[in-house]
């Protein structure tokens, strides 16, 4: 194969560490004689197909640096499925960019649906002979892209709710009085993100209460576990996923909202979940209670990103260097951890796109609370802390250069 | 005077440093010879009207260092107001529990509402000549207590505030499309943590409108501010006080919540400022909109607490145990900061009690920003990271001894 030029794009929502695998990718790519320069695609594909591109051969190591604790996808992002056929604007446009800048090597980081543009371009390339390979980089605060043993972004994700929860736990406890607080964690359709809640058990400021998405809602459980909680701790702290459905596999969200008959948001977002059920609370149990909704801070407040997270999402870009160069196209690099030892593979990725990775039905205890099973696998996530660097006591983010 | 013990109170809304002016009480107190022990109240003064009161003398230094990382009052707290004549219960309650214990030195650490607490103790000694001496230990994350530069507690939570801005500018900016998003942040009459918001422009993160309650809020120029931010840049950052009321005085919560109809919730809490603000942008302007709050965390993250302000809770503390040994009584401790240089005094507890420290007006810029001078003034008060210790990625903190 002859030299080419390699592009990087991120895809799909933010994570914490999505700028580490970028930083993995320019720096493993400077060391191959194989590739000449590195771009960034501008918003994901739709920066390919538009010929929206940046070039990232010329920053220094000390600016790259900053990327390890920059949050969110510094070069945009997307959520954009290719459409039409090999013949249509989405492919051509992405064939005139790839001539254009003489691309040969794609590293395409995000989640499934993410995975849906890798499988497309794998197609794209091998049925029109165009001499381009493509991988996919996973990230993913929600953990649930499958063949992986976890997606970087989660780690960072789980570390922040943990830490966070400790503190509301801290602070909602210093009245000598009785209180429930609900505090909503995000996560769709998993329950990997709210499951995390239960690390803050590890400096003893776990919850009483779990409910995931994976179990389909029931207020009167709901109302009999807060009863026994509070009854034994009456600083009752309870998290839940913003995705609970009830039995019917309806949002308890949306229900609160049409409630609320709030109609200028949004309908497709999530959210107030904690605040439906503290009104329930309120209502059913003449408890004092409040909710909190500790939000997008879960995915990007990269001051407390765990060192462990950082390093996967470079490794992971640093192998899908080493691969795509070897030759490998149309996979997803994906993690392997064997007793600790953490090391990368490579899965095909019709396997992988569109698909979802569960949260396992046997670490749910009693429909409200995880087991130790899960802490062991997610304890190793969260570990070790990067070293912040702060000017003027806020945290430094790598900027492009304009 | 005669050796007796020290007893430390913590009052009020918990902040991410109360802790550490307990730490410099019991470190200090320890250096000298009149103080014997050193006794902690339970629940503010409560615990010493109903004698729940626990003994600090005995922890190690390693245990004591664990109280500049852990927030909220680990002694408990109270919003509790001295009532009644001084031969009624509560006063009673308090000589009672001095006397059991030997007490002869009180430092009460708080804001406004806790130091009426400091004034009324010192008129009770006075009056019954009881031979014990009280001071103030000033904390409070809203910043508004006078005749002090600022509080211990302020510091923390505006170094919290500034870097989740940084950290939701990041987060929703990724997107090629123009979205408006609007930050809550506490601070119920008050502007300084709002304000706060504004350091995150020291990385290049600031918020393109900054609304604080001092400002009667005015619907018509709100929404004439967000089409011209929109028009400059349609990826607005709006931060608000959860605070702001209208021209009458009445809080724009309140009035959402009277919309809203939600009878369950306490009437008395704040918050949903920025859920109005937003529906009022979506309904008039028919752009996307989100609101965030950033919530309790604003005064409980100690993960990202300012070394400044550990450092400044700890000195106002260990200044106090000084001057209380000197014979001081019925003040407060104060800060003041010239040229850089952080050194403490004394005011008389009954220029405080109660007070406010306003905002300054001048600092506010048409209406929707704060200038550099609020920037330099609070600048000092975020610098400097504390090194966390955490244990398997979750922060540690102090705990008592059961």
């Amino acid at each position: 194969m002859e030299k080419g030029n390699l592009i990087i794009g991120q895809s799909g929502g933010p994570t914490s560490v999505i700028n580490s695998s970028l930083y993995g990718a320019i720096v493993e790519a400077k060391k191959h004689d194989e590739i000449d320069k590195v771009y960034g695609m501008l918003y994901g594909i739709t920066g390919l197909i538009n010929d929206q591109i940046i070039d990232l051969s010329d920053y220094s190591i000390d600016e790259l640096e900053l990327l390890k604790q920059t949050p969110s996808s510094i070069l945009g992002s997307c959520r954009y499925k290719l459409t039409g056929s090999h013949n249509s604007g989405d492919y051509q446009g992405i064939k005139k960019t790839l001539t254009k800048y003489n691309i040969k090597y794609i590293l395409y980081l995000g989640g499934n649906d993410s995975m849906d543009t890798v499988m497309k371009l794998t197609k794209f390339f091998n049925d029109t002979k165009i001499d381009c390979r493509v991988l996919g980089i996973p990230k993913t605060i929600d953990n649930d892209l499958i063949s992986t043993d976890n997606a970087p972004g989660y780690g960072s994700a789980a570390k922040f709710i943990a830490n966070a929860v400790s503190a509301i736990k801290a602070d909602t406890s210093v009245y000598d009085k009785g209180r429930v607080t609900i505090v909503e964690v995000m996560g769709r359709d998993s329950g990997w993100l709210t499951a995390a809640s239960k690390l803050a058990s590890l400096n003893g400021s776990g919850p009483d209460l779990i409910y995931l998405p994976e179990v389909p809602f029931s207020k009167a459980k709901f109302l009999n576990d807060v009863v026994h909680a509070y009854g034994k701790n009456r600083k009752t702290l309870i998290c839940v996923s913003e995705g609970l459905k009830n039995k019917d596999g309806e949002y308890l969200s949306i229900e609160h909202k049409n409630d609320r008959n709030n109609d200028a948001f949004g309908h497709n977002q999530l959210g107030k979940t904690a605040e439906y059920l503290a009104k329930i609370t309120a209502n059913e149990l003449s408890v004092p209670v409040r909710s909190i909704e500790i939000n997008l801070l879960q995915r990007c407040f990269s001051n407390v990103s765990s060192l462990y997270d950082i390093n996967e999402a470079v490794l992971v870009s640093e192998y899908g260097v080493k691969k795509i160069i070897d030759g490998e196209t149309g996979s997803m690099v994906t993690v392997i951890r064997d007793n600790g030892v953490v090391s990368c593979s490579l899965t095909k990725i019709e396997s992988i796109a569109n698909k979802i990775k569960e949260f396992p039905k046997e670490w749910i205890v009693d429909g409200h609370d995880v087991s130790d099973s899960f802490i062991k696998y997610a304890k190793p996530l969260i570990e070790g802390e990067y070293q912040i660097k702060y000017e003027n006591g806020v945290i430094k983010y790598f900027k492009l250069h304009s």
